[in-house]
């Protein structure tokens, strides 16, 4: 079987493991502190311009949501969401169980609206009853979304305007976002992101690194106590060196040099490639006439195929079932990744000629 | 100023407040393991025909849901509810805040169908992710609804079927309960509602006590332990006699003697007084042609006015805003109540004929 | 049977009671924002010398101290309370509900110092592994002890100190803060209480109110969107003039006139009146030579006496059990409260000279 | 320097790194449903002839244990545990952020008795206000102790034996477990531990693995659902396959091979190795006569020693600061491990020789 069905089938790039196994005897404090994080972290505010952020480094997304939004929040406090977004439907009610409300806004490709977030926050504190409803706080936007939709850096900059006129902090999960900033037109560089956001976290898990998410705090009213709230949610990793070695390796370029620009990272150009086999497959769609259940750029693709199709296309290829979209059709999600072969989107893009 | 806007505005009953004067300095144990407590809960049981039933007498209505919702649910379960009901919308993140999430489904009329409960269900458990998503474990309906409409007898019966069918708890919030049983084609009883629920209560606190909610467990399931879950929520009342008196008093007849039937109780002659009042002015507005956000038979009327008609009736009247419905109308909410005067209802209704 | 076991066995003092009765009919808004609320918390400011605070009344003590502390607290920070802090042991685990450890300092007499809270703050701070445990940030004093003894002002001031300078909030829970304030050695004010506090209560439940709290804010930091957390937690009654009609009462002197001084309300001088009862059982057990568990000058007095005695004694009257001393004697607490007898205080007095 | 501070500063055994490397482009699907994790579970229930057992693989300890905890409790329970145990000093709160209270008993030397829970217990239970308290469910130790101490099979029995009487779960954190097991005078069996717990973990993260901790669970009422409570809490790894790929290395011999016993595996293996260390130094202390904070057998050692020689032995060798003794005296903690080196050991006792 050929997998599609995600982006974390496989380990970590060959660099990323050589780096652990490198430093594998090395003797390092434990927690975070070590020399590895600080310099990933280094790595990380350089290429994002942004000096006085706070790095940390957690090992995966729904640990990262829960840490960040319990870090931001006060009890009565919610946070805006997508409806569609991971905090809102996948991930078992962490926030909820951290006590917060997700404020969940429609959408059609994952995205939403500066304006829908400010009626959002003015239907709820400019009624009386405001005090008997959940008070916005945060507004948290996937980059790409779980659509593998990219907001453009105007939206972005829109967004971020109604949060800061609105005393929102604007969280950005960018568990996919080199997969997001690779696409084809985005306009958003991770300077402007760390420009147009409190807080947000580049991820390792999605992207070629056994795990791990660095989170990067720019709000200065975020940052204190952070590497409590880490530990108290279980997200601080005894040997947590190893997020450090890992990013370290993924930030330096692909022959393990230190590198001038964040696209010649190994992390992008990862990225890239994964991003590019997603757009032959969508070139070869496009050319069969197939329809989609949201059209976009990155590494995620949703054909609406029919279930004959799907059924055949799973004898030989794991696909992830989306969503029914008719009687006879329903949405489909291939992933390409860091990892995925050649062969096999070529294979791929002939089966899928033969079939549809 | 003459009030419209809410239930609550006046104190309680006479007779309840003769029953607090009467009992005011006998000395009881806390907590509510006095006999009024006793006495009230075994009239309950009697009228709702639920030998078996647990009651418990809790403060207010945002307490009791929270104290209801907490025993019954673990980590990774959530409440099904109508997007307008009052758990998911004005008690402040409550549930939330005890670390469920509410599983909110669209309505028009503040009510919720067995497809929808049955389609939720199954699209959170039958789908490959179901341990990343919420687990539904019970369902939250209002009976009446917070826009006043009521559940017929089958309706309540389908959705406690899909419920049993499930492994769902149905939780019936009965905060305006008499207001609801006293209506005009109402065709649900106290022991129906017994019958085809797992917990529900009887509010007080709109009802013509000071406050009071009494809360009937049938499920065996969720009695173990609840006075733990009341303490721990705040709700147990040290003076708890308080309650067991003024239910007491609200489960017997206008006299202060005892009655057979639920239908003869002062809770039951209160609500179908303002009951009458609302039809009077529900009348009136049906005679001047006026259309409504919800039509429903209870305490609660959502005309739409015209602005001007609004500002001009707000001179005498307070009302309740609701909401914006084109440029120039919004509805608003008239509420009667147990305590509600038949002069301020005959000038409600001149003066609305004056100025629509 | 006469009951000595707690100061909650009756309902409430008569002029109370006229208070509510006088006022039941009238239409206020609710949830706490009328003027009879608005009336009590200025009086509350001006006894208590505290023009600037915000007063806010619940209707008890653990939803009060669930509600402030969570007000007040981030996710990984704690309260420091005696071993026998009322948060710390009888109520259900109310503050860890809500996300929060109690550290729990040892104490004979219900008292902590100055010195062990520094300690401990040092001790959760100075340690290398300080993110790996809880951040002490609020102090927990109850005035009087769960034992009935005082803090002296000095003791006070040097607590207050202490917390100033390590940036932690003293809450002080007043749940019988009248029955403190009139005893006999006491040298603290309300207003030296104002001035050396965050946030404290002047309980209303255990002196002569049918119920309620009023909580008093003087630091500035913990005032914000403090009503949305009332709400949250249940707290926040819908007729919440019933507790603002109460407290006025109460801060009247015994005519219903209004006074100058907080010592002349009928507050106090319920609370002076069952701490001379109180000083009346103590100067009788005195006189046996009967020693206590803990000594002190409050409502409550905690002698140790023969199991055969208490067995006695408990054919006439209900005492509170408190804890086993040797294999034949045991500790009992006896209650005063605003509604002791006299001839119930001469018939225990009298009772204890036959019996021991 | 040479590190004797923590045994978690290096990465995993070069068996671990190899089995990671090898599997490292396989595809399987995530979140720990692979055939890797299911290998590995099977041979931790072949080891430990617990066949019914459901076997789950977390990522570090604060993370384990509140997900454990977190399944087994309602609202208004709490867990025993030693007032040293890791749940009540070292995880900033995460058990009370979970909602739940640690109910600490007193040690010396990190263990608790069979008598002390049951006393606990009962004094929780047992007394009038018990729905004040809250309702102790579970009983967590560690084995070894966070003191390094271990319980022999009799007194683990007598504690299980208490939970069995009382319906308490008994949930052992074995963070150490290999080095326990595999010490001196130990008497209990992987298998012992599985008969006389209801849940149970193997720890990785210190013993040899990159991280990892194997949950056990025997007690058929803490099964279901389990795998929600993992995602809620941040704990489901998305490469989870990674975690099995470890443990099934750990469960062979050091040559890759499967092995019939437990005490073959590489996991005791490296533990007894780092035992043995331990036991070197502890000769070496005990021949110069110094004293220990508490005595034990197994990797972790507490000595006690002048400041003056801790200052020294620190230019180094860097060791953990446990707790001043007096006022020239203070314990440290010397920790071997999976990676400690022979010469590292002698270099160590070398020192001592000299200094002490």
């Amino acid at each position: 079987m050929i997998y599609f069905n995600c982006d974390y089938n496989e380990g970590a790039h060959e660099n990323i493991m050589k780096a652990l196994l490198k430093t594998n005897m090395e003797q390092t404090i434990g927690y975070g502190c070590d020399e590895h994080c600080k310099h990933a972290s280094d790595l990380i505010k350089k290429f994002g311009d942004c000096p006085d952020a706070c790095v940390h480094f957690l090992v995966g997304g729904t640990q990262t949501n829960e840490t960040v939004i319990t870090a931001a929040l006060r009890s009565h406090q919610g946070v805006i969401a997508a409806e569609t977004g991971h905090i809102n439907v996948h991930e078992t009610g962490a926030i909820e169980s951290c006590g917060h409300k997700v404020l969940a806004l429609k959408t059609e490709d994952g995205k939403i609206t500066a304006k829908q977030v400010r009626e959002c926050y003015e239907a709820h504190v400019n009624d009386g009853s405001f005090e008997h409803m959940v008070q916005p706080k945060m507004v948290y936007i996937s980059l790409p979304t779980e659509l593998g939709t990219m907001y453009t850096l105007d939206e972005l900059k829109d967004i971020y305007s109604v949060c800061k006129n609105n005393g929102l902090y604007l969280f950005v999960d960018g568990a996919r976002l080199g997969y997001g900033l690779s696409s084809g037109n985005n306009d958003i560089k991770l300077s402007d992101l760390a420009e147009n956001s409190d807080v947000f976290y580049i991820g390792g898990t999605k992207q070629g690194l056994l795990f791990g998410e660095a989170v990067v705090i720019t709000n200065d009213h975020l940052k204190e106590d952070f590497r409590y709230i880490i530990k108290q949610k279980g997200g601080m990793l005894a040997k947590g060196r190893l997020l450090g070695v890992m990013f370290e390796a993924a930030l330096c370029d692909e022959d393990g040099n230190a590198c001038m620009a964040f696209e010649d990272t190994l992390y992008m150009k990862m990225a890239k490639k994964a991003v590019g086999f997603a757009d032959k497959i969508r070139a070869c769609l496009d050319s069969l006439g197939v329809s989609y259940l949201v059209k976009n750029d990155t590494n995620q693709i949703f054909p609406i195929l029919e279930d004959s199709v799907i059924e055949k296309l799973e004898s030989e290829f794991v696909l992830s079932y989306q969503e029914r979209v008719d009687e006879t059709r329903s949405a489909v999600r291939i992933c390409t990744s860091w990892a995925t072969k050649e062969e096999a989107v070529e294979h791929l893009c002939n089966t899928l000629h033969i079939m549809v």
